[in-house]
This record gives structure tokens, sequence and C-alpha cells, in this order.
């Protein structure tokens, strides 16, 4: 739609930069942290699009024919709007990696600039980092429900919009899909795409077996048949079978059948049946047709012969839970020089935030499992080789001291000073880093439903400084 | 991202198309349909997308950097990639308006094109209409719910991505929302900005008091307070007060206050007591937080006291129900000359097509009110002077005459022999339209939970024609 997105804000940005502006506030420095709130389905998130948000921070710009659309909302003074004809960014950010796990409560992104700059960024940070987490995410429950079979993306049709069908095929190889029928993902990412024929191209021909036998012709060494367009067990399989006979007459093995509607369990256990008896126990059977880590996981236990899932409109959308639930809250600010904590007071406990600029430590045991994750203030030092002892911090009386254990900071920068910093782009090497991440988890935390929280404490003194302004809170 | 949107397709189009090169079908004239499916929340529609629809199809060509990427995947012939090169779409498109209500099952969109050009298209033409329908049609819902109270539309940062966030806001005014917090959809398509402030502007300053002060100050004239940072009800609304008469001193009136947490029936309640005791009767409150229609309904059960709804998450994901559920069918194919109907079978009914090239018409009595739609075959003539009768097509016994009455063709074009034809683009101007057809809707059909259903009604010609397909099944 527009390269350029600077302008894809929300009104409120402005308005609050104009704020700063005229009181003079507009380049205190300013600490904004963005976390995702606690959601069934969202226990854990594989985290994506910083690339994406990377490439939205280097590009902000505001154009002549920007500055001329917001004075004619007539909101702003003519000093303000000349102001913003040299903005941009010169803070820092840093983030978790695309591919981490992560868990919610936790700063995944810290914006450290000044007040306004740190302010324009929150509306499309949140989009870009929400949108592609949730769908990695999504994928990455999808992907673990098919056990080792390769998931394939075929959502783009069913996005919302062209961004949520390329940049989600994107994340959901990142999340563990293995290709996307997404041509320009293929393009623009370097992620293999993936696909054959629909009902159309066989009711273009005047019989089935026609088709078939054409598909079969064109792609010889590549022929894999949707066989339900008009009955699957009594038209497409029979014909399949005889199509792919007639291939090995040629010297050509089939790739194998699809199936996109009807009971997927029985009709691929036929399937296999049929194919085994006709001589084809190596032809694969694809599945597709509304399928999600929940509907995998029954058909897997109800001895469904599929090898390869085709993944549409649940997985793109992430149906059920279609957003991350980001937000993005000030956590500190200067004052006299000096970087002073801020808090957002709220009567959840949940919604109360963490004050002032903190770091994100993962904690793993001598087998290298993660343990725990702990906040604390950026730039405190913590003897991580020295006995550790951490707590609930909802319920501090749930403690647990930690021996052999080895930590790793999470925070990677994207931008210092305005300097955009090298970061890993590739959702194919992503993909890789993230399976090497998800061996780390134990399985108890990624269960689909119900599963084991995580942990994720506070440092004593970021618990007590909480503490303290809650208790201090106005009235 | 990119502008240029031809590469965005499933992979399965090229592979097709290619196999219609290669048998020499390319050029065969084809008519597909695009519909949706039946599934709750979508008893009815609300029709979106179609300018965004018309840029596609009018801007598609394969650049030499698409070509050399095509080429790398190794599965096209160089003959093929040449004739890409020359590609463009010169056929017709018919579709129904943006902003017509829209019925599950009936043609929406009609592409009548050569095969290859027909087939390519509709990767995307589902994902535009496909996203913008869904969108219009929660944010009608919503605004239903709101019974003609303003909603803003606030989902941006929530969004699966800037597309979904920037179109999904212009959809959402087709469908009824007032204005959207995304200034890049204002200046897009030209429709009213609206925003304030964020808790983080009251966090900047040493109080809520001082930060409102220097907020009003700003924005003397359209001073709204967000009044739940630290506590609502004891330092927000009281603030709040304070300033808005210090500014009456000054010879301003407050617009009002936001809330954004905590019980809105409650709290909207005592704010209003609270304003209206101040001298404030005309103070507006605003109320937004996973905002849906059920949660407004419910709120407006229990006398909230809320004159402006800001809604974001859930209308801009069209939470519960991510995806429209479009699907596009071959429906019919040039043999000889001729236009041929063809059929996808299914064992589901729903799921059997519509054979050959239709029209849609509306048929509405002598108030003016939609009785019921009429499919039937594109170019059959209908007497619409003399009376109709017209059947259910799943339960046939179910008929009713009408006498009084007059009929309406849905499908406009967008495109004639490859030209592009006027529409109205503007979405104020379709959410006027959105509005005058709404009236000629039964509110039964339009109720959010288990509406009436409307009638989409076959021609006996068109029944007939279903009927021989279905009997002579291939088996």
């Amino acid at each position: 739609m527009r390269e350029n997105l600077t302008m894809m804000t929300d009104l409120y940005q402005l308005t609050m930069m104009y704020g700063y502006y005229r009181k003079g506030l507009s380049r205190r420095r300013a600490v904004f942290y963005m976390f995702y709130r606690p959601a069934e389905g969202l226990n854990y998130a594989v985290a994506a699009g910083m690339a994406q948000l990377r490439d939205y921070v280097a590009g902000l710009r505001f154009e002549e024919e920007d500055l001329t659309y917001l004075s004619s909302l007539g909101l702003f003074d003519r000093g303000f709007l000349d102001s913003l004809r040299d903005f941009r960014f010169t803070g820092s950010i840093d983030a978790v990696r695309e591919g981490d796990f992560i868990f919610p409560g936790e700063p995944i992104v810290r914006v450290d600039a000044e007040l306004s700059q740190a302010q324009l960024v929150e509306t499309a940070l949140l989009t870009l980092v929400g949108h592609q987490t949730l769908i990695a995410t999504k994928a990455n429950r999808i992907v673990r429900a098919a056990q080792g079979d390769p998931v394939m993306e075929f959502g783009l049709r069913r996005a919302q919009g062209p961004d949520a069908g390329t940049l989600g095929a994107r994340a959901a190889v990142i999340g563990g899909c293995g290709s996307t029928s997404n041509v320009l993902t293929g393009q623009l990412f370097g992620v293999p795409v993936s696909g054959t024929h629909a009902h159309s191209w066989v009711m273009s021909f005047d019989s089935e077996l026609e088709a078939f036998r054409a598909y079969a012709d064109c792609f010889p060494d590549k022929t894999l048949l949707l066989v339900d367009t008009y009955d699957t067990l009594r038209s497409g399989l029979p014909n399949a079978i005889r199509v792919f006979r007639e291939q090995r007459q040629k010297g050509y093995e089939p790739l194998g059948i699809r199936m996109d509607s009807g009971d997927l369990a029985y009709l691929s256990r036929r399937a296999r049946e049929m194919l085994d008896e006709a001589g084809f126990p190596k032809a694969r059977i694809c599945a597709s047709n509304d399928l999600d880590e929940y509907l995998i996981r029954d058909l897997k236990l109800q001895g469904a012969k599929i090898d390869l899932w085709g993944v549409g409109t649940r997985l793109i959308t992430s149906q059920g839970r279609s957003a991350l639930g980001g937000v993005y809250k000030l956590c500190a600010l200067e004052e006299d020089g000096r970087l002073v904590p801020r808090i957002k007071l709220s009567d959840t406990l949940e919604k109360v935030t963490l004050p002032g600029k903190n770091s994100l430590y993962r904690l793993y045991d001598r087998d290298g499992m993660a343990t725990a994750d702990l906040i604390a203030p950026h730039g405190e030092r913590i003897d991580f080789s020295a006995p550790l002892t951490i707590f609930d911090p909802q319920e501090p009386w749930k403690r647990m001291t930690l021996t052999e254990y080895t930590a790793r900071p999470m925070l990677a920068p994207l931008f210092v000073n305005g300097e955009k910093q090298p970061i890993e782009e590739s959702p194919l090497a992503l993909s890789a880093y993230r399976a090497s991440q998800e061996k780390t988890i134990w399985e108890e935390h990624l269960r689909p439903l119900n599963p084991h929280p995580y942990k994720v404490d506070l440092s004593d003194s970021l618990w007590a400084l909480r503490r303290d302004f809650m208790e201090k809170r106005p009235g």
C-alpha cells in the first residue's frame, strides 16, 4: 500500500507529540517497554517481526504531503509541523530475537529514546511485532501437533489483507512451517513455496481423468493430485491411481494425493489402503480443510494416515485468538538528567506495569533447560556465579534457590543511538534458531491446553520498587 | 510492503497457468464467481474491498525480477515465463457495490475472462474482498449495538499487520464507524481521524493534575481527558473536573472524559453523576477496552452512561470469526465457442456450486423492503412485471409468489473487457450508501444472534440445471 509507514500511527501519538513539543518535553529521555498480557492460547509465544520493526524505524520520515495533510487537521501549529520535517529516530531499541520463546508480562521490546520518538513508534511497533508473534506462535502450536510431519502454510486467501498474508507467512515459517503457498513471501524472504492445483483445474477438463493426465504430463516428477472434486473414493482415487500407473510406465514415481474435504480420518485411512494395494506405498497423502492444532491432534489420535498438512485460515488469522494483546508502557523518564522510574497502576495486579528500565534474563539449569526468566533493573550487577533465590512476584512466598545455572541476557540491540544493528532476518535461519530454543523449554510449558506456567520472576530490587509505588498510590 | 501485488498469489495459480499454457487452454473463456459460506456471525455481511480489488487487477504486471525468481523455482519453461511478460487483465469483472448487504452463497464477484487470467486473480481477490467485507460486517454489528452512538475505530495496534490496520479502518468506516485513530487511513481515504492522549501522557508529568492542565492548555477547545491512569473515581475524575472548571473560567467548554479499564457500566454511571453534579452535563463519556457488539449491548442494558465508543482489537481482527470464508469457483467454460456450465460437487449440499454464469437480483416489496434475492442465469430474460414464484433451493416445497415487487440487479461492472470502470471509492460516501441499504433489510435478518435467514433463491432454470448435474454425478 505504501512503503513509508510513518503516518501509520494513532492520531493520539501526534497530539501527544504536539503537547510534548508545546510543553518543552519532546527531547526528554524516556524508556518504554512492550509486553503481552496473559491469555489462553498464549501461555508461550514465539517472537517475530523484529526485522520489519527495524525497517519501519529506520524509514521514519514525514514527507511534504504528510505535513500538508496534518496541517489540514487544524490541530497543530506551524512550528510543530516544521519540526516534523527533520524527525528521525536517534534512540536505542533492544528486543528479544525472532524465534525466541517468550512469556506473558516480560519485556520483549525496550525503547530508550527522546520522549516524542519513543511515543511515535508505539503503534507500528505493536502492530508489526504483535501480528508476526501471534502467527509464529499459532504456527508453532500447529507444527507441534503435527509431530514432525511437514506443515505447509496455505492461508493467503483468507488472510486479513496483503500484509497479513505475506508477513504472516514469513512468521509461520519462523514458527515451524516448512513452506508457504504465497509466492511473494517466497520471493521476498527466500522461503520454499509449495502448491499444485485446485478444483478449477479438474473442472477445466472434460473429465477428472483427463485433468489428472494433463497435470502429470506437465509436472511428471512432481505429480500430486487433488482427488476430491467429484467423489474422493469412487472417482478421485481410482483416477489418480490409474494416472500414477501410467506415469510409472514412463519412469516417473508420483508424489501423492491431496484431500480438501470430507472426513479426513476415514478418507485418509481408506486412501492409504487403496494406494498401498495399488503398489504406491510411498505416495504421500496431503490434507487440508480448516485444520488447526486441535483437529490435527484429534486426527492423529484417530489414526489418520496423513503425511503432509496444508494449514490455511486458522493459522494465518490465528482463529480463536486473533490478537497478541501487546501493550507498550512508559517505565522511566528523565528528570534533572537522571532516569526516574514510572508506573501505570491498576486495580488488577497483572495490569500494573514494571517501573524502571529493566533487562530480561533466561536462567538455564545444568542440562541447558530453561528454569525461569528474571527481570531486573538494567545496569544492576547480578552475580550469576553465586546461588540465586527467585520468587513468584504475585505470590512471593513461592521461592526457589538456583545453584548450578547459567544466565542469558534476552534483549539484543536493534538500534544503538539511531544506528541500525545487524540481525538475522532469514525466516529459515530464524526457524532453525527457534528449533534450537524450543529444545530448552519443558514440554509442560508448551502444552496447547492448560500448560504449566513458566516462571517469570522479578529481582528483589525491582519487586521492592514496584511494591513501594503501589503502596504510595495516589487516591 | 510492495505496491505491485502480482506475485502475491498461491503458487498453484502459477502451476495451473503453466498447465493451461502447455495444454493450449490459457485463452479459453472462463467464468468464476466468489461467494462466502454460511457461518455464525456472518448471517449477513457488508460488502467492501472492491476498490482495492479494482486497483490490484488494473496493476497486474510481472516485472523482470519476478520472472527471474519464477525461473529459479525450476517449475516453468522459458516460453511460459516469456508469455508472462505481456500478461494483462483483459476480461470483465462484476461485483456488488461496497456497502451492499450480502448473504451466504450468493455471487458477490463474478469474473469472466481468459482462463489463465481468471485463475491468477483468485487469491488476491479473496484476500482483498474477504478481509474488508469481514471488517465492514463486524463494524456494522458493533455500530448497530451502539444504537446511534458514535463508534470510533481504534484497532491499528492490534491489527494483523499494516494493511489489516489501514484497509481494515477503511472497511470499518464503510460498515458504520464515524472515525478512525489511524492517521494513514485518514490521509489515504479522506475519513475523519480521532484521538487525544494515552496513559503515557499522564505518566510523563509529575502529577495527573499537571498532565490534564497541560493537555487542556494545548487543546483548549478539544479537551477530552483519559481518567484511569491511577484511579478513575478518586483521582482521574476529580482532577478532570478541576481542570474543566479552570477551562470554563477561560471560556472553554470541555469535550469530556475517556475510560479504558474497570467496570464500564458502574464507572460510567458514577462519572456521569460526578460530571453532572459538578455542572458539566454536556461533557461526554467515551469508553474503550475490549468492546464488541455483545459487550456494548450488555453495557447499555445495564444502564451504562457512555456517549462515545472506541472499539479496537475485537473490531479490527473480527475476533471470534477471523475470516469471511470466501471461495471462488469455476462455473462456466468455453467449449467450441459456447459457454458451458461447470459444477463442483460435494457430499454437502451447501458446498455444491452454482453452475453457469449467473446474475443476482434483489427483490423489494412495495414498501421498498428487501424480500429475497434471486440468482438466475446471466442473460435469461425474467419478466419482473409479472408475478414471480420463488422457492427455497434446499427445501423447494417452501414457495411464495411475489406480486407487487421490484427487482434490482446487484452486480455492477468493475472491468469491461479490461477497461477499469468508475465506482464510488470514498468510505464516507460508501457508508452513506450502506446506511441507505440497511433500511431496506428487515431487522430480523440483522440480529446478532440467531437471526431469521434471508431468502436467497434460484430461478427455476438454475435450480433444474444444478439438479441435473447432481443426478448425473460421476461415481
